[in-house]
């Protein structure tokens, strides 16, 4: 449905800001200087699984938002919020909320510039953040010859759903390790500022790494390569992987909200990066998303949380 | 509940702006300008009456916000917003909606930066305005010997919903007139450019004007005077108070969501606006908002909508 009313909306919206819509965040020329802008609505019903604790919830809709941001490449500057409460609601989680999303802007150093509540129905946190670049990463900046990279590891959101989902028998360390990344997720602002200087395109990992490699390859006009022996895979999805005999390849493709930077950069400028990534890829002429594993070379799937869901 | 839960999150949210949370938006210093941000949700159950059409509920959620950047004295940039959709509803209606967001945008002269759609219980538009500004026209501004000056008229879109609510009976261009503010209101967003070089304080009338002059004396921390007789209220919210046997300066004091500006200026300025406005009283040394009207001098008392509610 999303994807219609969007589509719906569009027809209707004909003034875009500097940058068409289509990117993780908009954006405007201010000065020389990018100002970006992004939003997303966080719904308590169907966003947040329930061992997410209020503390969490809040610090992720500020998460979401900020990730978007740095996914443009932009340094945060603000963040602004509408809460939508529904009547008798219980107060201490709402006060957990606040504590929350006190406690992402402390994280990150961005600043609160305006909140506003209503009454209504579901419990939703509307978030907004703000943020500044002399230069844009855009989805469609990628270029034959960029190294296709990630940061940080992938596939723990999705195998700590699966535990949680399945009521999977498996050891509190590994528990603990999977279950940090599904619901205490990071977005990675430092590294989105460095990249901002040397890498051609970049995407979050929001809907997943096959989601998010389909995007980049059709908005660049390009076609990417991935080596799925490389892709950083913890050895506790491994572990979750063997449970559920399932291929921890497609548990890494398909895990979302784990807002890791996908990005494409020139070989030249890797060593210029000091950030915690892993090469996972190349980008080439053509169309479309290839991945070779085992040996084999196939049409890359597209993948989401969706497919691992079981009744 | 509103305040109250406001409160709550202030206690945890420390980091703010470069200007503190209690102004129409938020501010952010950035090179010699302010970046002026501000989100306002609009919940279809609670803030919009039943006559009024999707286009006019599109038209007034932009209306909202940009009328917050207009009452900061910056020019509107930016338009983003988050759309809640409860399954099933009817897609006429999400049209109607689209189509008067971007006659707003249009209107205003402002590009959407960023749109996002969520599957909620209520339609809830949530909309998020940025604006730019040389000087920052606040609600702490007013300075002993200004004179409080508001812009177009009052008391229309009270009467208009009275007019609604009541069932009156009333000829149709008096209903007509009444219901364009109601169901139509633009922010004065020319006017707000133009005092962000000559005002020294402005407020938009979201809650009213007896709320607008309160927030203003107490955030300035000044005494208002204001003369009863020369408010700008038309002779149509005469002829509403005379059927309902109320009193016309109270509907106008008590009128919200008119998007009326009002603001504070040294008299020595007055003759630099262009702008329609009307002076209805002056700033001193002190605290209190009062009233002379009819001869006599009152206390204003803290009128809003309510107050003229019938079961």
């Amino acid at each position: 449905m999303e994807r219609e009313i969007i589509e719906l909306f569009m027809k209707h919206l004909r003034k875009q800001g500097d940058l068409p819509l289509g990117d993780d965040a908009g954006a405007l020329r201010l000065g020389d200087e990018w100002l970006v802008a992004t939003n997303d609505m966080l719904v308590k019903n169907t966003d947040v699984p329930n061992i997410m604790t209020p503390e969490q919830v809040g610090f992720k809709a500020v998460t979401m938002n900020v990730s978007d941001v740095a996914a443009m490449g932009a340094r945060p500057i603000g963040f602004l919020f509408s809460l939508g409460v529904p009547m008798g609601i219980d107060w201490g989680y709402i006060e957990g909320v606040a504590r929350g999303i006190g406690e992402a802007l402390e994280f990150y150093g961005v600043p609160v510039l305006s909140a506003d509540t209503n009454e209504v129905d579901d419990l939703i946190i509307d978030g907004i953040a703000l943020g500044t670049t002399k230069r844009l990463l855009r989805r469609s900046g990628a270029k034959p010859g960029d190294l296709v990279c990630v940061t940080g590891d992938i596939g723990r959101a999705l195998s700590g759903l699966m535990i949680y989902l399945n009521d999977l028998d498996i050891d509190r360390k590994t528990r603990e390790i999977l279950y940090e990344k599904l619901l205490e997720p990071k977005a990675r602002v430092k590294e989105g500022i460095e990249l901002s200087k040397y890498a051609n395109s970049a995407i979050d990992i929001s809907d997943g790494l096959s989601k998010g490699l389909h995007l980049l390859a059709e908005m660049s006009g390009v076609r990417i390569e991935i080596d799925g022996e490389n892709l950083p895979i913890w050895k506790e999805v491994h572990e979750v992987a063997s449970i559920i005999n399932a291929n921890p390849i497609e548990i890494a493709l398909a895990s979302g909200e784990e807002f890791e930077l996908l990005f494409t950069i020139p070989p030249q400028n890797l060593e210029e990066l000091s950030s915690d990534f892993t090469v996972i890829g190349t980008v080439h002429k053509g169309a479309g998303v290839f991945i070779t594993a085992s040996g084999k070379r196939l049409k890359m799937p597209l993948l989401g949380w969706e497919h691992f869901r079981r009744p």
